[in-house]
């Protein structure tokens, strides 16, 4: 397959993005592989087309997705933080007892890990909102409430990232040290991540403790903390608990890790968040939250894919998750697959550092064509998503749907 | 002064509890200093008498405060954990997802780390209920409620303790391995800390959903949690920041450490919690909140006071604030007494674990009269507790704040 057949395909795409996915594949395989792909993937792109009719990213620009309102959106995001920074640090309840000294401990904790991300998690509780009032005039006030929710996100993640950072003996998080590496902090790290959890809740509450969904707002949050962890829980259970065994590793064990880990808070959150300052009742969207799960576990599954097949100058990482004995999708679907001789390959070489270990690993992935299990899945996974949202009745619902699928689908980072 | 003065002495305090003090006192002093100090107390003590009237143990043990009874309150407390721990293994937002392994390796922690301690925390919320209760009959429900909330503040305090042990690099904990330096277990134990906490608003959430009150309840622990977590934080400022320096040991930030660190969740939380199960508003009680505070930063001053001069046979631990540079009442007030070649001691010595460094801070401890000001604080702090506690308008409150007090003066454990 040329450029021209990939433009051709591209042209026809809901949303334009599969050029981006089709470049990172024919980037990854023979020339023999691509053509046998990108035929399968051409029949599923017209179903595709069939199924969502005329949508064109032209429609979605008008509710927001503009580059130039992104943008804005973005640097009306960041100035939010240094407003909720302030607070934080200037909390009354504290007033009287804290020093100096210990606000710009905290201001220093707060810089060095609430916003230097990507901050998808938290600009995707303004894009859902945005969406949710359909064109109807957001002001300034209930503009800078999704901006407070959004931060809440990212400040719940960075509590999280923190004290994973120390349990998994991280050395890097977003291309600086991580917090307990420096020499200054320490296991400190693990009480500030405690602290960072502290503050969603004591923002929550001075922004909005009047709102008549305030408890619904207590209650998200609580659960939340508690799916999180135990997602947490069951992937070092399963990861480091006893014996190493690779038959531990099972597609259900992993798609539970990933909902409890990672989707609720990641997407589930967000858009939560981002309806009951809407005024919706979260009961009334069971649907939206399954739908929501699912594409968590897909963002998962590309994680895993990238980490060993991406390109690590895209990425921004070299992958380890073959060294660190991770429990990716990826050794989950080989386990499945093997032979007898491969899986022995894959005991004797999986959680080892030594390039060759890694190498034979992902030897056997090839022999077990694992990339091409991947894009069916992506395809598959696509497909459901599509018709999920097609299934939900509200239209604005669909739209906030359609941002996040169009956000991850096929994405190379 | 001989055994028959100290017991002549003891007959006349209030509550009873000078005994045990006057025998601490007199196995750490010599008879010169003895003598002095009886005099002293016994002056004070006549006062305290005058200051409290006719009250007596027999008033208490009407409310519920017999040994039977309180021997009867333990079994049940202790009965109602077996079933918040079942609850919460079977909680189900996890049923269909969660492995009986998971719920095992949950069992396992919550067995390990909540239920073992001395349970003063909890049984105080139901002793405080009880006494609100004013002699009501308490039905099992009612009972049965209190016990959810006392073992809601033992499970946030396992919760702290657990990550404080790792962050302390402790090695044991209520006379075991601390659960961190469990082999299987590891820095596994951070994210056990945070479930801990979770379960706490879990159990709320459960047990008082549909009452009128359960969002002062939410309110109550997202507020602990968070003072909790800054005393901690500040403890970690000023104790480990930087280079070490004694002259950051100061009687104010002490105060401030130990309230947010100790104080609101030992001594408030548990008054609070009955005060909500009785269907009060905190915010009506601003005063007892003041003098529960100020208990526990007397308890906290005892225990530094016992780390160091009380019987390790008696206290169950060999005290290693010395040695480990804590930011102990003892040092704050060495520092503040000493001249220049004992300052010097001081700093060559503190935070040292050779014997002889240790014996040498100890010295000038002895030097300054350190055990003196001790008591002298203890009586001091007591009178003013006293007439604190006189000065509370209601009756079943003043209860309550003496079996506090009774509680915890001049214990010797």
């Amino acid at each position: 397959m040329g450029a021209q057949l990939a433009a051709s395909i591209a042209s026809h795409v809901p949303w334009g993005l599969v050029s981006a996915g089709l470049s990172l594949a024919a980037a990854l395989a023979s020339p023999g592989e691509i053509i046998r792909r990108a035929s399968r993937l051409e029949g599923e792109l017209k179903e595709l087309l069939r199924v969502h009719g005329g949508a064109r990213a032209g429609g979605e620009q008008k509710q927001g997705g503009g580059a130039v309102e992104v943008e804005q959106n973005k640097e009306r995001f960041l100035r939010a933080y240094e407003r909720l920074k302030t607070e934080v640090l200037n909390d009354r309840a504290f007033d009287f007892d804290f020093t100096d000294e210990t606000k710009q401990w905290v201001a220093k904790m707060l810089d060095y890990n609430v916003p230097g991300g990507k901050l998808n998690r938290g600009l995707s509780v303004i894009h859902s909102y945005m969406l949710l009032r359909e064109g109807t005039e957001v002001d300034d006030d209930d503009f800078y409430l999704a901006c407070v929710l959004g931060w809440c996100v990212e400040w719940f993640q960075a509590s999280a990232l923190v004290l994973d950072d120390i349990t998994d003996n991280a050395y890097t998080r977003r291309d600086n040290l991580c917090w307990y590496k420096l020499p200054t902090v320490g296991l400190s790290a693990i009480n500030d991540g405690v602290l960072l959890k502290c503050h969603v809740q004591a923002i929550i509450k001075r922004y909005f403790k009047e709102k008549s969904y305030f408890l619904d707002f207590m209650e998200l949050w609580n659960e939340i903390g508690l799916q999180t962890a135990m997602g947490q829980m069951l992937d070092l259970i399963t990861t480091h608990t006893g014996a190493k065994d690779l038959a531990r590793y099972r597609i259900q064990g992993y798609r539970c890790i990933v909902k409890y880990k990672t989707s609720y808070y990641s997407f589930y959150l967000p858009v939560a968040c981002a309806l009951l300052l809407n005024g919706a009742k979260l009961s009334d969207y069971v649907e939206l939250k399954n739908v929501l799960i699912e594409m968590g576990v897909y963002f998962q599954i590309q994680d895993d894919y990238l980490d060993c097949f991406g390109d690590p100058e895209v990425i921004g990482k070299v992958g380890t998750d073959i060294e660190d004995y991770k429990c990716s999708w990826l050794i989950v679907q080989a386990m499945e697959l093997a032979n007898e001789n491969e899986m022995k390959i894959l005991c004797e070489n999986y959680g080892k550092s030594d390039p060759e270990c890694i190498a034979a690993v992902k030897n056997v992935y090839r022999e077990l064509d694992i990339q091409d299990i991947f894009l069916e899945y992506e395809s598959r996974i696509y497909k459901h998503l599509v018709s999920a949202i097609d299934a939900e009745p509200d239209h604005a619902i669909r739209e906030v749907l359609k941002i996040f699928l169009k956000k991850i689908y096929r994405r190379k980072k």
